[in-house]
């Protein structure tokens, strides 16, 4: 059952686990570092759809309807399904999953959104509000782009703070299991906003909810970094992870050789053009399902704290002046073979 | 402790409580029914803000503290905020939220917004997750107006079947007590999708969302219409909810005298040119918290089944030729007095 654990954290004891996962993405995706990992590749950045608005939601489909597979279960036996994604009025995940015909608790979370339907999923299988849950989200770089920055066609200059959004999607589906992949721990975000303006800049604009997060997750659990085999934050990219870092070390807490940032390994910054790293909700969601959740699997990482972050504005908000408000959501993934 | 009852309908049982509400509104929604009703009536339409947007969001902080100034409670005392509006990115929520600096967890639902929070609100306190959260939402009738239709300087002429979007916010906290307004039951909906692509006929469109809930909902709790003192689904207005009426004639259920929608609550429809009713996230949410929860409070009602719906669209997908996805959420309050 969920427990409070200090402030802002709460235990799962009732064993929720990822019985399954997959991972898709586009074409950039599979050229990079983790490319091999995923469960499919689309060359196609249409996927075969008229939009690529349509194609964001094939991509939902894709990742939940192999993550279903892969367990031995249709969309009917889930009892819920949490989605979310970057698209005004989450389009991506409602017309993507419309045909799955199960119960959907839409979310919003920006790129945290795979921590965030990740950890509700948990929470309801393990307080017996559901035996099943899925959890997915996406990003499409080219409806990201002409949605919050420019026209594809404008060929607008990326500065370096930028960052690339991900074409991708990651699903996972919970339930409860003896063995298997383990979401022992939730803590979930406060806002935090430094005054960052700069869309530019997301990173930044992030690190300081990535740091308060983690730090009530470390003061919680009494725990420290180096109590976990990795600390993935997501989608920081080079910039906020490097102020994540110093932000912590001003907290007291030095993140060690332990610490990455899912916008790092999900690209080669050295040949990719992606300036920063990657980011989108299917940045963290899909290095996720592609690379960590399999490591875990393996038992190759015996934990890893898994900390997808977003950036909870719009271009309306930019456009009157609004800074960049940055959340957080950490969940400890244990290893239990 | 949540419990599943028959396929799509869970259980509270550990009292999961409304312990204060609170709804503000704008000057139509004072001038309608319910006008005195309201905690409080804002004339000017910006509520001294440079922007509607910014206006909006300051909605959500007026209900909530509102609501928690009610129940003695402070911002730090909530362990979690389920808040969700109709802007893009959620900005009134996040914006009109961040200086609570409390746990935040993005939902969307479009108009069945203030049932999901709702929900997952008694779910969290029921299953030990949390103590106390607040679930919020608002919409604007301005913000709403130039996002999704026309610029209101365009004075563009509205069908007889369109509804006017509620300028309000309701807000509640729930948390665990002995007597109260309770929670029973909760039954997540799941996307119904009939093929209508009319923007202005959103009724029509959510109702098979409300009748496919109810009938889950009547079936999984082996009851019937004239077992609760109200039904009230919202906001499908004039059009949706016959329509809703004659869909579960033909599910074999008699929507009677107890039987309303909060569309048709908050405003006067013969004085106030409205046409078919109220929509937005803001009518339920406030119809719920100045009119439908003091009823309950006072015993007036034993119990309601409360039913907001959601058209789950942006003008992207629509432009693009689909149809407009419908959902549901039904929540039994109870009266414990």
């Amino acid at each position: 059952m969920p427990e409070r654990r200090g402030e802002y954290t709460v235990s799962l004891s009732n064993r929720p686990t990822v019985l399954s996962y997959a991972a898709v993405g586009g074409k950039k995706e599979g050229q990079g570092p983790l490319g091999k990992q995923f469960d499919a590749i689309f060359e196609d950045t249409h996927l075969g759809e008229k939009t690529w608005e349509k194609a964001e939601s094939a991509l939902q489909k894709e990742s939940l309807t192999r993550a279903l597979d892969k367990a031995g279960l249709s969309p009917s036996q889930l009892q819920y399904l949490f989605a979310g994604d970057l698209l005004n009025q989450n389009i991506a995940s409602t017309f993507g999953l419309r045909e799955m015909n199960v119960p959907l608790i839409g979310q919003f979370g920006a790129c945290s959104t795979m921590g965030q339907t990740m950890a509700m999923a948990a929470i309801f299988v393990d307080s017996g509000a559901a035996d099943l849950c899925g959890a997915v989200t996406s990003s499409h770089f080219c409806t990201a782009e002409r949605q919050f920055r420019y026209p594809l066609e404008y060929g607008g200059q990326r500065p370096p703070t930028s960052q690339w959004t991900a074409t991708a999607s990651g699903a996972v589906v919970v339930g409860r299991a003896a063995r298997g992949v383990r979401v022992s721990d939730v803590c979930i975000g406060r806002v935090q906003d430094m005054g960052v303006t700069d869309m530019n800049n997301m990173g930044s604009a992030m690190a300081p909810a990535a740091a308060d997060t983690l730090a009530h997750f470390f003061a919680d659990t009494e725990t420290k970094p180096n109590d976990y085999d990795m600390i993935a934050t997501g989608d920081l990219g080079l910039v906020g992870a490097r102020l994540c870092r110093e932000l912590m070390e001003q907290k007291g807490y030095t993140l060690g050789d332990n610490y990455t940032d899912c916008g790092l390994l999900l690209f080669d910054r050295d040949t990719q053009d992606v300036h920063a790293g990657g980011s989108g909700c299917g940045c963290s969601a899909s290095v996720l399902c592609a690379h960590l959740l399999p490591m875990l699997q393996r038992g190759e990482l015996r934990n890893l704290l898994f900390c997808p972050t977003g950036a909870l504005m719009s271009p309306t908000s930019s456009q009157q002046g609004e800074s960049i408000p940055g959340i957080c959501h950490a969940l400890l993934l244990e290893s239990c073979p």
